[in-house]
């Protein structure tokens, strides 16, 4: 049988990248995309078996470019569906090319804008008026440290782009905070015969442990104008036995002020899941003006059931 | 007495400069802060009477910014409350300078980067190929445009922008999508003598009409870990004859997974909504770690009751 094939966004040793490792071990064939729709696309036409991509953050909260292809709008990937998670510890490290170990001798560095915040006091301990360049990911920082020659320049980027790059770790887990955590979605298709075969559970390392819940993703939109539609679609959940895990909301790009709900929720493993999640939707039904499945997976850590 | 002061993001011309002028007429001092935190500590700090700030955009979404200042993790915030909202159209122009009204022979454009994807249709149909700069605002590549003397360059901005950087509009309302609308909020501080004897329904221009409708903004975290403890709280705004028309959350940047949910509710005026709100803070104080009213105001649109 074909190699089991994985998309996640690119580019190389993003964390992305290192998610899917983590998840899927070096025995699959790892394929980077360009784009968020890239990724989604690759799954509805079958062209991989699984996506990974990021979903919320400890920190920053939810990606919004997942959200929004997940409430689907158009239509576009009716048969994507959320199968499993991965939460990734993000930590930052210094980089440079060997021989470069002199804090005091780099003179220029790299990063995603968004790394800079993230490794305040380190930066402001060490590299106080040193010059930042800003590039489009860490992973790309990385990158360009390890194709100069003169220069005496470093990147912040993760001991997995660094690996990735062949670059030196200067210095490791510079980043304030100690806690930063991505989760990321495991996405298949609902129709592919492999996946189906060879589920999320069986394919991922290390092999699941007994999980201490499901979790499910469900997509809605109210009728407009209805009062107290959203709290009767919500309290649909509780009676079901459901607890809600987190809500989100996106615009639903046909009528303004109109909302795709994204509920996830999360029950016992004790409990039959698959009836309760059937009588949801039955319920939703005449609760909302659509609602979608997206997908019911084991849970892999504590997002805190509220 | 002096005259009213209104901070907006700036730069000058910017949407939200839009918005403060459409909101409180001319007659007031307008001031430009660079960020959004200096627009919420000059209303902390009571130094001017009110803040407009972008709170949800029909088809972007949630203003993130917005909502984490809101949220107010560190508690930087605790007197600002909301007590206005404005729904501003989103306009796209085509702006150059006197005599440069041939689209031919323009080989160079200017704008936010966010604006190039909602002209998609009117850029392909006339300026394919042509070179196109990124600027921080739509406001800035009018600017920039203006002070050019030499070069045949064209900026995508608002009228607005258009009148106060001496800029003519070639070509109007240019965007794709034809109800693309920005809700702006109003703040003022709690404390603030001015604004509770000038409150923003008497000072805004034109006139209140009268209002179809209160809106009310409550935050609140949950404990982790206790089942059911989101819909429990939502089951509340129910009980008090509240319709949710919006709920987001926020990393609470405590605990990492746990949230800040910002719920936005509303009543019909004829409901005695002051009580309907103590009660709901005395339910929430039972059901929740800790909430916070954010404010009460007159609703301007139909942001769609659910």
């Amino acid at each position: 049988m074909a190699l089991i094939t994985v998309t996640f966004l690119g580019p190389a040793a993003s964390f992305s990248h290192q998610a899917a490792v983590e998840s899927f071990g070096t025995s699959v064939e790892l394929l980077a995309r360009p784009s968020f729709p890239d990724a989604f696309a690759s799954v509805q036409h079958q062209e991989v078996d699984y996506a990974i991509v990021p979903f919320e953050n400890s920190s920053n909260g939810s990606v919004v470019q997942t959200l929004d292809l997940l409430a689907d709008p158009a239509g576009s990937y009716p048969d994507v569906r959320v199968c499993g998670e991965h939460y990734l510890s993000v930590h930052h490290c210094l980089l440079a090319r060997h021989g470069q170990h002199d804090l005091n001798s780099i003179n220029k560095l790299y990063t995603h804008p968004q790394a800079w915040g993230q490794c305040e006091r380190f930066l402001s301990e060490h590299f106080k008026g040193v010059e930042r360049q800003d590039v489009s990911s860490t992973s790309k920082a990385a990158e360009i440290v390890a194709n100069e020659t003169a220069e005496r320049s470093a990147a912040i980027a993760s001991r997995f782009a660094a690996e990735h790059h062949g670059l030196d770790i200067i210095e490791e887990n510079i980043e304030d905070k100690d806690n930063n955590t991505t989760r990321f979605l495991v996405l298949r298709n609902q129709n592919s015969e492999r996946t189906t075969r060879l589920p999320f559970e069986k394919v991922k390392v290390p092999p699941t442990p007994s999980p201490t819940a499901r979790k499910t993703l469900i997509s809605f939109t109210v009728h407009q104008n209805a009062p107290g539609a959203l709290a009767d679609a919500l309290l649909i959940f509780k009676n079901h036995g459901m607890n809600l895990t987190s809500i989100n909301s996106r615009p639903s790009q046909r009528t303004p002020w109109q909302y795709v709900f994204l509920v996830e929720c999360q029950m016992a493993p004790a409990y039959d899941g698959k009836e309760a999640v059937a009588e949801i939707l039955a319920g939703l039904k005449d609760a909302t003006e659509n609602s979608r499945h997206l997908g019911t997976w084991n849970s892999m850590g504590s997002s805190g059931a509220q």
